[in-house]
């Protein structure tokens, strides 16, 4: 008998996980908290019946591992921290998941597989509480930047090392959890998709090719206040004009990309009085790319607006980078593995970027073959308590990234790496 | 021998006025301050001399009457306060060149003009302490809005009729002053223009054909708030794109509408953060038009625009007037009076609309006759301590003023009003 999944279970532990760490207003799974911890202690009990070996690394993250022939490891992961107020799935859809695959596996090859599998649990991937997102699977590969983070405050004034430190974690000692993915050959996660590309195309699941790139800056448009009465069309020197012709540009930039998005965010306006022109403008732009290549000319067309714009209504304009990331495509074997286990589930399959980062991307920069597989998000809404999956696309998900782990374990397996 | 005025009287009279109630920062004859009240103590000396009544009315404006041979009367105008470090000629040049110009007629008539001549300083024409302007016009016109009025409060929270009670005026009686205008004829005004017109045109004086009538609003576009990695462009309702739109939509409507102006002021987005698309944007438009038909045109125009940019980016849009005004067109025998007398003294002329507001605005609407005159601006600028004007400019405004005087004068004893 071939063993298989049994997707109902991995839904209903997802709703035992919803009533012991949620409430009216959503999930409370804040990393580093009393309610994160339950939830731990529920995925820790899991494993109850399987040889697993648990233990935290030194950067908080959970590890349950099924020893195999080779200790060359097929990992798979998540995050069971949610943002406050947040949806049921986002995170501990992939580490419930990862579970039931591994008891698929552990039942398959009477508990001794080809290879190690591991779940991994990161710890605060959300970065709610400090503003830095994808701590645990950061420090686990090595780039997280320690200067940073030792900075990082809440909003009570508590900084992250004095945090970790309650709960039992030394900050300066983060880095020693690089020694978790000594042996890993692979990892895989399932995530909603937090978007509405699925939604749109009515399919259940889709590849990820990878993590978008970001370039983010801050645009700073200045010219002239002048009377709003007294100054003609022809003598203003306004900010705003040239700031405004930015919002169709940097569509039109994105929709010429392919698969590019690009964000205005925010607009301020100096002095910001109706009888005044404005002097200056201030926006935010945020640019983002799988590949870079398209990234850099995302960006260039937009500076290269950006000055025309200002040439034209006789401004001058700065730019100030805020923050970059670059792209993090995945391993292009596993993402064909990705669309042929949602196409023997579903029938059909769609490759799309991811725009949200994940810990995934992390693992993909650190050089480990790495896939992701979406399932579909109805509302195309996330960090929200109406964010929602169909049951049957829950289903769906749990089988093909079952298939996608028996693909990937085959191909550690066969060498071919 | 013709008398004439003494341009170089009037612009050493200037001078004393800004070593008396200026500093480093610029004027500061706020209305109802000590200094201001020094201001017109210095413009009550200038009569000394004259056989004229001087008398302050129910609303606290200043008036000084050289009686004639008829009761009816040329009010020549202008207002001595000033924005707190403001220009030294912005109101004062109006009411010093008055002062000369009727020092002229005094001579010429030998202390009996043909019409009664007066002098008028309106009191708090800039409203720079309780945001309303043209408060002494206004209250002589019965224009002025008494409900609204009695609520205003200075940034101290002291309400505009305790402030005047400690001067002396009882708010309630501040329409008293209508009676003032009983026997007005005419009503002439000089300013400096505040703007770059003449400047740009290399002309010292301008016929000011009328006050530009203003709509001012709020305009509200609402989307949706959404990811800005994780939505594609093509799924997005982005109100800042909507809003961003109408910036050179208004320039393109401002242009068409041949003088009109139309201005955005401000621009808030929210949840105005650089990971979201803005769910929220308000823009504040203000449209300015010398014509009733074309600034109602302009209006719809940007209205259309508005709902064409919100479907397009599945947006809402909704409008909310703060504030308007009709247009004050001046008297159209008394502009032309006004073009003759500055092409006889500089040779040539310009006729241009006023964007800003002035007591001729209040005088117009209320049916007196009424014509400005506009001499150049340096820099284009005003309320600001590098306000200034050529003194070559200064004097041939008095000079120009004066003629203008002596043709509206000549019209009134004529009869042809």
């Amino acid at each position: 008998m071939i063993e298989s999944v049994n997707p109902a279970r991995t839904i209903d532990e997802l709703k035992q996980l919803r009533t012991l760490t949620g409430n009216e207003r959503g999930a409370q799974r804040l990393a580093f908290t009393p309610v994160w911890q339950q939830a731990r202690d529920f995925l820790k009990s899991r494993f109850d019946g399987m040889p697993v070996e648990i233990h935290n690394d030194a950067a908080g993250n959970f590890w349950a591992t099924l020893p195999g022939e080779s200790d060359r490891a097929l990992l798979m992961g998540g995050h069971i921290d949610s943002v406050p107020d947040g949806g049921w799935l986002d995170g501990c859809l992939n580490t419930l998941a990862a579970v039931e695959v591994m008891r698929r596996i552990h039942a398959e090859h009477n508990g001794r597989p080809p290879v190690t599998v591991r779940v991994v649990d990161w710890a605060d991937e959300e970065g709610a509480r400090f503003g830095k997102s994808l701590f645990g699977s950061s420090a686990c590969t090595g780039n997280l930047d320690m200067d940073e983070a030792r900075g990082l405050a809440d909003k009570d004034g508590i900084r992250l090392p004095d945090a970790l430190r309650a709960i039992g974690i030394d900050f300066e000692r983060v880095g020693e959890s690089r020694a978790e993915l000594r042996h890993a050959a692979a990892y895989l996660e399932l995530h909603i998709e937090q978007g509405p590309v699925l939604l749109d195309l009515g399919l259940p699941l889709g590849a990820v090719l990878g993590t978008f790139g970001v370039e983010r800056h801050v645009v700073h448009f200045h010219g002239q206040a002048a009377h709003s009465g007294s100054t003609p069309m022809n003598r203003r020197r306004d900010a705003f004009l040239a700031a405004a012709r930015m919002a169709p540009e940097i569509h039109d930039i994105a929709r010429r990309s392919g698969m590019g998005v690009c964000t205005i965010g925010s607009c301020t306006t100096h002095p910001g009085i109706v009888t005044s022109v404005v002097e200056d403008c201030r926006i935010t732009l945020d640019q983002r790319h799988l590949d870079p290549a398209a990234l850099a000319r995302m960006l260039a067309e937009a500076q290269e607006a950006s000055e025309r714009f200002a040439a034209e209504a006789k401004c001058s304009v700065g730019w100030e980078r805020i923050w970059h990331i670059p792209p993090a495509p995945f391993h292009p074997r596993l993402v064909d593995f990705c669309d042929e286990a949602i196409r023997e589930t579903c029938g059909s399959s769609h490759r799309l970027p991811s725009g949200p980062l994940h810990d995934a991307a992390e693992l993909s920069m650190a050089g480990i073959p790495t896939a992701m597989m979406f399932v579909q998000s109805l509302h195309g809404i996330s960090h929200n308590r109406i964010e929602d999956t169909l049951e049957e696309h829950l289903a769906q998900s749990v089988t093909a990234f079952d298939r996608l782990a028996q693909k990937t374990m085959q191909w550690i397996v066969s060498g071919d790496r």
